[in-house]
C-alpha cells in the first residue's frame, strides 16, 4: 500500500514541477472531462486523499473550496499543510487493519461499509486515474505530460 | 495485490460494455494523448498485461499489432485468450515474490532491473492511468465515461 502512495506522491510533485512551466491560464482553462482543469485536478487529488485519510481515523473533514486555491503555490501549500495528517496514516499501515469498516453516510440517507483497504486503494486509484486525465491535457496544449511509469523510480 | 487487478478487470469489462454504444469510428477515432485511440487503449491495456506476467515467468512475449485487432469484438477476444496466461499468475501472487528480480534489457542495449512486485504495480497502474485517458475521451464524444471508483464493487 506504502508503494502505491509513495508513487502517487513523487508523480504528483512531478506534475507540479511541470506546472511551473505552464501559464496560469492554461493550468485554469476549461477542459473536457474530470473536475475542468489542470489545477483543480491537482487540488482535488490533493482534497480527496486527505478527507479519505481523516475520515478512516474519525477525524474531522470539510470540504475545501476550490475558489482559494487557484495558484500552483496555493495547491501545493494545501498539500504540504495536508501531508503531516495523510503520510504517518500511510506509512504505518499493516495488514491488520485491510478489513477494519467505516461507514459511509451517503448524502441521500443511505449508509454503506467499506472496507479501510478498499477506501487506501479508492484513493490510491481516484489519483492515478485523475492523472491519467492530466496526461490527454497536457498533450492538448502540446507539452509532453509526466511519466506514469512505475517502475525505474526505486519503489522496491 | 490481487484486488487492484480484479478492479482493473471489473473496470475494463464496463469499458468492453461502454463500447458496445459506441460507433466504431469513434472507438478507432484519432484522440489527442495516450496511443491516439479509445479502442487502441483496451488493446494496449491489455497487451501490456499480458506480456508483463508472460516476461516475469521466462515465458515468451510478442508485440501484438493493432492492425489484426481494430474491432471490439477482435480485442475482448485477445483479452479472453490472454486471461487464462495472467490470471494464474496474479492469483497465486504472494509476498514473497515481491523482491525477486527481473532483468529488462533495454532496447539500448542498457540492462535494468526491477522487482517483480514493482512490476507488479506498474502493470496496475498502467490500466487506470490509460483509462484516466479513456473518461476524458468519453466526454469529448458527450457520453458518461464508466465510473472509476473502486469502493462499492465488493472488492475486499
Amino acid at each position: 500500500m506504502q508503494t502505491f502512495f509513495q508513487y502517487n506522491w513523487m508523480v504528483r510533485e512531478q506534475w507540479y514541477e511541470w506546472c511551473e512551466s505552464i501559464s496560469e491560464e492554461e493550468l485554469l482553462g476549461t477542459r473536457t472531462g474530470g473536475v475542468g482543469s489542470i489545477l483543480k485536478t491537482l487540488f482535488h487529488i490533493v482534497d480527496v486523499e486527505w478527507s479519505w485519510i481523516q475520515v478512516l481515523q474519525g477525524k474531522p473533514d470539510f470540504q475545501e473550496d476550490f475558489e482559494h486555491y487557484k495558484s500552483l503555490q496555493q495547491v501545493r501549500e494545501l498539500d504540504a499543510k495536508f501531508r503531516p495528517d495523510v503520510e504517518p496514516f500511510v506509512l504505518s499501515w499493516h495488514a491488520g487493519l485491510e478489513q477494519n469498516m467505516f461507514e459511509d453516510h451517503l448524502a441521500d440517507g443511505r449508509i454503506v461499509t467499506d472496507t479501510w483497504g478498499e477506501v487506501m486503494r479508492h484513493v490510491i486509484a481516484h489519483e492515478i486515474h485523475h492523472v491519467g486525465q492530466l496526461s490527454v491535457w497536457a498533450r492538448e496544449i502540446g507539452k509532453e505530460p509526466v511519466s506514469a511509469n512505475l517502475i525505474g523510480k526505486g519503489l522496491r
